[in-house]
This record gives C-alpha cells, structure tokens and sequence, in this order.
C-alpha cells in the first residue's frame, strides 16, 4: 500500500515534534516535508526538543523548509498535519483546503467555524458528516483541556444528563509550548491564569458534545478554572458534574467501562492511533498522577491517547472524578493524527488514492 | 506588663516552629517551654526546617523537653499552643485544659466537639462565647485550607446567600509537615488526593460559617477535590459559588474590601496578629500565586495572615475566583496565634492576670 | 534452556524495583522470590514507586515475603541480587554464600572485603579471577557515582597516566531511595553533603582501576565533591583529571570510540544487559544531561547502562570532561545484572547447571 | 546631605530590578531615572519580576525611558548603575564616562579592559588607583560565579600560595535572567554549559586576584566546569585549591574569620553594603545551602552579600571546600553598589559634590 504523502506544518515547535513522533512509519501517513518559519533549513534532529524521546529515526534528518500552499501542492503534499500558531494558521489553512490538500489541525483558529468539524472519534464521530465538495476537508482537535474532559463525560451523558460541570484544571508546562513558561515563573510557584483557556473550554467543549445554546433547554452550563502547574507534560483535571438524575457510581463506572465506539475501526486495522480503552479508570486513592498515567494507552501507537480516570465520588446530584490526558498527545498531535486516521477510514481521502 | 507564661507543643515539628517564629517577642505571650517527643535534648535552632527564614533569636537555643500537663503545670505554663498530631492531641489537649492550662490547638482533634470552638476572629468572633467553668479554655483553629475558604466567604455570605461552593485546590508542600511528601512523589508530578482533607473541608466550613446540617433549609453543599503541587508554602484554591441571588461583580468587591471585623481590637493594640487587611484582592489577571501572595499581611507581625483573592468572574450564579493563604499561618500556627490574642483581648485569659 | 532460580533481596526499595524490571523475562535469571521486611504480603506491583516506567508484568502479582537464607536455599533459589540497606547486606550476604547461594549484591557492606570482586565488567573483568571454592560467589557492584566515574577512565588509564582526579557531583533524588529526600529539603535548594559518598568514591575507583595505595609510585589522588540535586534519575559529575603526560582531546576521544571490551561475550548472547557503546560521547556542547541522556545504551536491555561523556576540555595536562550515567541502572541494580551474567559467561555459576 | 542623582540602565531585567531594590532609600544615591528600551513607558511596579520580594516603594511608580547619554546628562545624572546587556553596556558605557557620568557596571564589556577596574572592595580595593581625569570613572564588578569565588580566596592566598583551583558551579537560574532559561529545560534535568562562563571566571579570577599571566612564576591555573541548576537564586560551587605549601584547616579557618578588609569604611557608615563578615563560616556537614545561605550577610542593608563557606577539608596539598553566594546581590547589583560607595569613600566621586 503506498502511504499518503503530507507535510507537518510548525514542525520545529513541541506539537510539531509530537507530530513527527506520532508520524514516523505510520502505516498509512509519509511525511515528506516538515515546515518551519524561524527554523528553515535545520534538521529536526538538531531542533529536538522533546527530551525524554527519542526523535524519530525517519524523519531526523530531515530539514525544516518554508513553504506556500502552492509550493505543497506541487511537491505532491495531500495531507497535512497543523501546529501552526493560530494568527497563521486562519489564512494559511483555509488555503491550502482550497488548494486540494486535506488540513488535519491542531490550531484554534478554525475550530468554532461552521462546517469545519471539532472532532473527537470517540466522541463525535458523527460530526464528520460529509467531505467537503469543491475543496479538500479541514478538520479540527479541540484545544488540550477540553480534549482530557470530552472523552470521559462522552459515556456518562445520557447517564447524567449534565446541568453543569465545574472543572480545575492542573495544566503541564508543555502546554505552552517551547521556550514557554520561563522558569523562574514556576519554581516554587504556579500560575493561576491561562488566556483565554476558559473560555475556549466552555465553547468546544458544547460543540462537541452537542450541548444546546446556553438559555435553552438542556444546556450546560461550564465553569472552568483553568491553572499551570510545574510538571513537564499531562494535564490534570478535577471534575464535578451536576446530574440531572441520581446515579450510583457503579452505573458511572459501568458507562465508561463499557465505552468503546471505535471498536470496529480498530479492530479493521484502520485507527492505529485509537487506544483499546478510551476512558481507563484506576480504583487507586491516589490516581491519575501526571507522571505516572500521561502515557496510558495500548497499543504503542495510542500510547498518551487514552484519559485515565479516578477518584470517582456520588454525592446526590454531585458526581465527582479527576482525569489526567497527556496534553500534547491525546491533547493534541494524536488528536489529529487520530482524526486523520478516522478522515481516510470513512472515505475522505479517496478521491486521489 | 508581665506576658503570660506558655509552651509549645510538638515544636520540632514545621508547624511548631512557625509557632515559635511567630511568638518569638510576642508582646502578650511568653514561650518558656517547647516539647518533642523525638526531638528532646535538641535545640530548637538545631532542628530548624524553615529554611526561608531565620530561627527565633529568642528561642533558638532554647532545648526541647518530654512534659505531662502536671509537668507544664508545675512549670507555670498558663496556655499552650499545640501543634500535636492528632492521635496525641486527642487525650493531651483535654488533660491540659482540665490542668488549667488554656490550650490553642492547631490540631484537628478536637475541632468539631460540642462546646470547642473552632475560631477564626474575622469570621465568627462570637462563636468564643463565654469561657468554659472548671477548666481553661480549649480553641481550634480550622484546617489550612478551611481557614484560607472561609476568610473570603464569610463577608460574601449575606450577598451571595450560597447554596453550593466547588472547590479545587493546589496545596503546597509544607502543608504535609516535614520530612512529608517525598521528593521523588513530586518532582514532575503532583498528587490528586490528601487523606481526610475534603471531609474536614465540608464540616470545618459548615461549623464555621454556620450552615445548617445538610438537607435543611439554609444548607450549603461544599464539593472539594484536595490537590497536592510541588510549591513550598501556600495553598492556592479555586472557588465558585452558586448564589442563591443574582449579584454584580462590584458588589462582591464592596464586600471584600469593607470586610475588617476586627477594627476595634486592631486599633486598641489588642489584636497584633490580626492583618489590617483580611482579604486582599488583586486585580492583575495572573494573581494570586504562591511565590508572590503567600506573605501577604501587614503590619509585619501578621505577615502570612491576609488571605488574596484574584480572577473574580461572575456569570448568572455563579461567582469565580481563586484565593492564596498561607497554609503554615493563616491556615495554622498564625490562626491558633491570632484566637489566643482574640481570647484574651475578650477575656477569657484573665482569670489569673 | 532452563533459567537459573533467582532471588530479589530488598524487592521493595528503589533499587530491588530496578532489579525486578530488569529481570522480567532476563534469558538466564529466573525471578522466583521477592523479599522484603517490612512490605511482606504485599505485591510488587501495589508497591511500585518507579512511577515513569510500568511494573514488570511477569512478577507484578508476586507478593514480597520474608525469608532466611536457609527458606531461600531450600525453595531453590540458586542466585539473589541483592538491594538490602547495608548493616542487612552485611551477614545476610555471608550466610547466603556460605549457602550456596551466588550473591550479586550493589550493598556496599562486602565491596571493600579482601577476595569479594568489586566488578565492572568493561572495566575490571580480570577481578572476577577464580571461583571461590567452599562456597558460592559473592561479587558487588560499585557505589552508583563510581561505576559512571570508572567506564569512562577504564580507557584514559594507560592514555593519560593520571595523577588526580577532581570530581564534583550532581546525584539525582532517587540515589537515596524511597522515601529519601523530602520534597521541602531540595524545591528551590540542592543538598552540598551526601554521608560517606566521597569517601567510597575514592576508595572504590583505586580497588576497581587498580591505583596503588597512596603514596607509592603511580597512586592516583581523586578528590571528591558529592552533591544532591533535584533531578529524579541520573548521576552527572563534572571530572578533570591532570595527567601524567601530554595528549590531545582527538586522542582521548579515540580511546572512548575504541573501547569495547565485552565484544566477545555480547556478539555470543551471553551478556544481553551490555551495552554496544560502552562510553558514548556526545558532540553538542549542552550534553549530557539527566533528562535527555539516563537512558542511553542499546540494544534495549541495556538501556540505562552506557555512560554518556561531552564537553571534552584539553588544557595543559588537564583534561576535562562532564559524564552522566544512570545511577539505578548502570550504578545500580544494572551493574549487578551485568555481573551476573558476566560471571555466568565466565563459568561461575556452571556448577550444577 | 544631598544624594548623589542616579540612573540605572536596563532596569526592567533581573539585574536591573535588584539594582532598584538594593538603592530604594539609599543614604547616598537617589534614584531618578529608570532606563529600558523594550519596557519604555512602563512602570517598575508594573514590570516586577523578582517574585519573592516587595517592589522597592520609592521607585515602583517610576516609569522606564529610553535615554541617551546626552539625555542623561542634562538631567543631571552623575552616576549610572549598568544592568545592560554586554553588546549594549559596550559603546554606551564608554560614550558616558567620556560625558562625565560615574558607571559602575555589571555588565561584562569592559571589565578586562586595561585602565578599567574590575573591583570587589574587600579583595582588591587598591585595584581603584587613583580617580581617572578627563572623564568619570568606569568600574566593573565580576561574573557572578566569579565574584562568590574570589572573596574566600582572598584572604587564603599568602597561606595557601595556591597553584591550581578546580571550580564545579551549581548556578542558579536567575543568573540567565528573565525570561531566561524555559521551564521545560530544568523540569527534572540540569544544563552542564554556560556560554563564556568558565573563560570568564578564569579571567577575571586572576584579574582581581593579581595572578600572573600563565606560564610565568606564581601563576594560578583555574579549572572550572559551569552548570545550571533548578534553583531560584544562589550560585552554589565545589571548590578544590591545591596549594603550593602545606597548611591545617585550623589555619584556613582563622584566615576567613580574621578577614574584614573594610572594617575602616564600615566603621565609618561609608559602606551600608559591605557586610560585618564578609565571608560566613558554617560548621554543620550539610551547608551552605542555596535556599537556607543565600540572604546571608549583615546589616539588613548587607544581606546576600556575605559569601557563606562551608565542608571545609584539607587533604595533603589539597584544600577543599563548598562555597554560596548570591548571583544576583553578591554577584551582581549589590557588587556594584558597593563598589559606588567604595568609590565614593575613596573620594572618586567628589569632583561635583
């Protein structure tokens, strides 16, 4: 079978390296081209900045190049793989699904448009639709926060029909990005404000889990309070949901365990990147921990896909839990790499196979 | 004036040498005695852990002892300040306070006994009522991150008229007393759970504000997740209230900022102790946090006890913010300090004056 | 090919847990046992505190018990790698022996003991010499901040002719186990004094490179600096050496990619926890580094058992350099594993194979 | 007595800020320009980075300016405290002594520069000579690590005729400034290289110290290795001096504790920060450490500038000891304004008084 030729785009920064991770020797996705404004012309093995990982062997000699829309097409580019900042990845975006190239992103700038999907597999798969006509699809992950919450309250909404849902979040350094967070802002210390990470949780998180417009009926209300903690990567989340039916814990447990709905594609082949168990909960007292569960997931390539869940409390109306998702895996790269995989399962990127 | 001989209890310990920071040239109360099961025969300057700050010059040199409440009593103690553990303070503090001797515990042991009040002079002054007959005193103040919730709230709770706070907190390190948490449990990681911590949220605040039991009219439910971050001192904590009435933004802030209950013995010289600025709100949108905040308090004296607020949001009825208390001051030594200067400021020390 | 029973002594420290993951499923070594006082009844993997790597799979479910040698001899355990605290290693390691049981132990009570081998295998193999006879084999593994100060000198030693070597430390938390350092004593400070530590790095190094006592002709001073930082895992140490004659830095680096001394028995199989790149020096002016390079050795048993060198400084008779090894492998429960086999390879454990 | 009118030069970074701290309030400069090209227009409060510590009250309401010399000038500026970058401080700082205006700089352009002093008051006053004509004096104080070093070797020089001094830094990381060093870089991990750091320190070592050129008779080789560690502030260094003439550490002790070369100034109140002992002798096995040792110094005015020595061990020709300084005080501004007041004193800054 021959692979899909694309392109990771902000290649130098840390989702980008996720993205080569996630990408090297994938079965069905061959990056040929990494691009990168300020790092052009440098090998990704000299730029690598993901410590605890190796970079991977197929691309780390690979040199970063500045690139046009048009100038991908050319070089036969068909998908590509965003970790653009957001002010460049509105235009550039946009573009390239009207140059033909499918735009699998993990920046903010188009997730809220309509008609670009906000895709999460598990959860939304539906939200897919249809592919686009006249243009190549662009599709989006949700913002690194919100990715961790939609997957566990995925299984439990029609359980609990949800009225809010208070969150606090505990987010990794790498969240944002590299050189990010000077350490002299996080030793000894943490930070209580993330721009705009509030409000981009509230608004994805209704998008993809299909709330209705707040004021109508059925809606749910968000409350977010979203903090950066001194820890390298994995961000947690504490998590009270207020149900609009009494539930026992066993019946929460039973959803997520139960909750699988990628079990065909995975087991067809066709998601490598989707982990066996989405939700995976641990009955210790004190799980998730950042650095002992950000990279649950099996197999290898879904390892940092799967959220883990604890310290599930029932209190009347109350349900509460804490989940850990690793940030820039299921967070991020993985979310769009998973998307991709799901894309090309449902026929979007047959047009040209 | 003479000060008033007394002792402190568990003084090795991180929260007994607060204590003893705090009451070295104390204008009212004189430290002649300070206890360690472990730690008898050494000097305090010798066990010193707060490595931030410089031992008591008063006291450095001054050698930890074994003493029963006969022993202290004999030695002319009249108040101790008990920074015991639990299961010790438990039998000890009643002994003491059947000895005569007025205790200040910082101890969770007796906090939620019928006729022990559990003060916190900002917020329910009155709950001092009279002094006990046939025995001295016995007071408590909350658990750290109690005292830090309950500052903040208590001049809210006529606007606001709560029906549920959520709260998530960030607690530091210290909070766990020394040598605590283990150093390779929270180099890039944190903890999601601190045993016992959210029960005595719920039930020291409820005590404290003067909630009605749960499921009665009035009836507050207060839902915490109890965090443990890698930071030295302070607890950070989350907040958001669901009010019973809708309110403004401008108006929660008249209320923090006309909130000085203590004004009377503030002035009068009675209250050193007591900060002259309880709740301290900052507007900047990245505070509080730990590093910056937790030293908060003037004048120098009540360094630690101002609690600050920050991010306030409201949103229909929800109000949001975030606090920072020092956990080892206004949340420990520097409470159980402060109830025993409102003691004696309202007389309850004067029997023997 | 039958494994050999084998015994974990100590199973439930940092460095028995290292010796557990390194033996899952080891060719040779069977994992029969796990021992631990004061964990007995409990399983390796409720115990599990290497939080960043799974428990090993083939002995999660092993429950730790107590057990004399004489349990041990009689249940068949033939081999036991040895992490007990060092006044239990002491007669604990001498009665196996006697036994018949081999001891490969990383306690320091029996390292400097006339006809105990202190063995690196890269290093020192001649010092396994013979087989004791009467009773089983008892062979140590050097102090974790030697065996990464060693490799790298084995092939400078006829080079350089060296007449001191400076040496200051930066040891990583996990050197003193679990629970070890508190968090309070190393957030935001490092620790300058680790007790006995430059003591043993001296006397070690001169038993395993064979320096003559000081004093006599061709004796090497090394002059120690032992220091804890907060890093989770690996040893680095800075290193100037000042030798006995004029080199060049192209020359010392050609000892270092020459030198491979295990090539025999690693291209036979028989020493699968040897790494291919003994001593790996790495250009980039910024390396080693803990984060980055503790894992560094292949194939993947040996991971964790090369020691990284850079920073190669030439300057008179003084040749500088910064090495990093991982402390728990490659200085711990690696080192023994190496050993092991080693031993093995070499006859010494054929007896009744 | 009027104050001396005075700028400090790129107030908003690290330096800068400690230089703001360290003259609020001072007896004999007044502060009364902020430069700062990238924050021009804001103010010191707005921009305080040093978290620990309280803005200086006198200056947080003042706002930077861009301002050339000229500028500088006409505002009757006579001495400026240089915090500017090194490419900056070059040209701007030789363009205002020429204008007339006192420098006292921390930046490292000039400080080799012959005619230019390269000062630490208690080690090499006379360095100072006489006032130079035609123009302001231009005095340099030395690279952080450099300036921790040279104290406790000043006063071991005659004893020890020291031949060699191997130097490990364990360097704090506001030493890089802010933002400086990424968070992501020192999470769980060290960085073993400073650019130009150990040229300097070797340098400038033998500048102040008044070492002869190397190859010639009593030259000093010093060997140094510069790392970064994950700790606030405080430059901690391992130090190894062979001497040239044999000596007990009971004579090493009585040298640091009979050195108070400035005790006629202090004497006198011309040096508020010169502190009382200038290096600090601890006794415990386990200092200095960064977080317990790096404020050390008296009077208030004084603190982080005594140089805390610790683990002294003497070993045949070998002199050994652990040393903690402040980069940023001791090492950076508080240097510098002591070397104003030195200047001062010594009647440099007479010409316009």
């Amino acid at each position: 079978m021959t692979r899909i030729p694309c392109a990771i785009l902000g290649a130098g920064g840390w989702i980008g390296q996720h993205f080569a991770r996630l990408l090297d020797s994938h079965p069905f996705f061959e990056v040929q081209v990494l691009t990168g404004d300020r790092n052009a012309g440098r090998t990704l093995g000299a730029l690598w900045q993901l410590a605890e990982l190796p970079p991977p062997r197929e691309l780390e000699d690979l040199r970063l190049v500045r690139a046009t829309a048009r100038e991908l097409a050319d070089r036969g580019v068909r998908v590509v793989f965003s970790a653009l900042p957001t002010e460049e990845a509105g235009p550039m975006e946009t573009l390239l699904a009207r140059s033909g190239i499918a735009v699998f992103s993990n920046a903010s700038a188009h997730r809220m448009d309509r008609g670009v999907p906000l895709l999460v597999p598990e959860v939304n798969g539906a939200a897919l639709g249809r592919p686009p006509r006249g243009r190549a699809p662009l599709v989006t992950n949700p913002n690194c926060s919100t990715a961790g919450l939609v997957v566990p309250l995925a299984p439990l909404q029609k359980l609990l029909a949800p009225r809010e849902v208070h969150v606090s979040t505990y987010q990794a350094l790498s969240g944002a990005g590299y050189p990010g967070v000077p350490s002299l802002a996080v030793t000894d210390n943490l930070l209580p404000f993330i721009p705009q990470e509030e409000e981009k949780m509230a608004a994805e998180s209704a998008k993809i889990l299909g709330w209705p417009a707040r004021g109508r009926r059925g809606s749910v209300d968000l409350l977010a309070h979203c903090l950066r903690v001194p820890v390298r990567e994995g961000h947690l989340e504490t998590v009270t949901v207020r149900a609009g039916r009494r539930v026992s814990a066993a019946e929460v447990l039973e959803s997520w365990k139960g909750f699988d709905p990628l079990t065909e594609g995975r087991s067809q082949g066709e998601l490598p990147t989707a982990p066996r168990v989405p939700v995976l909960f641990r009955s210790e007292p004190d799980r998730p921990q950042p650095l002992r569960d950000r990279w649950a997931g099996e197999p290898e390539r879904a390892r940092g896909m799967a959220v883990t869940v604890g310290r599930l409390r029932v209190d009347g109306p109350f349900v509460r839990f804490v989940l850990l998702a690793h940030n820039a895996v299921r967070g991020g790269a993985g979310g769009s790499v998973l998307n991709a995989e799901y894309a090309r399962w449902r026929g979007w990127l047959d047009a040209r196979d």
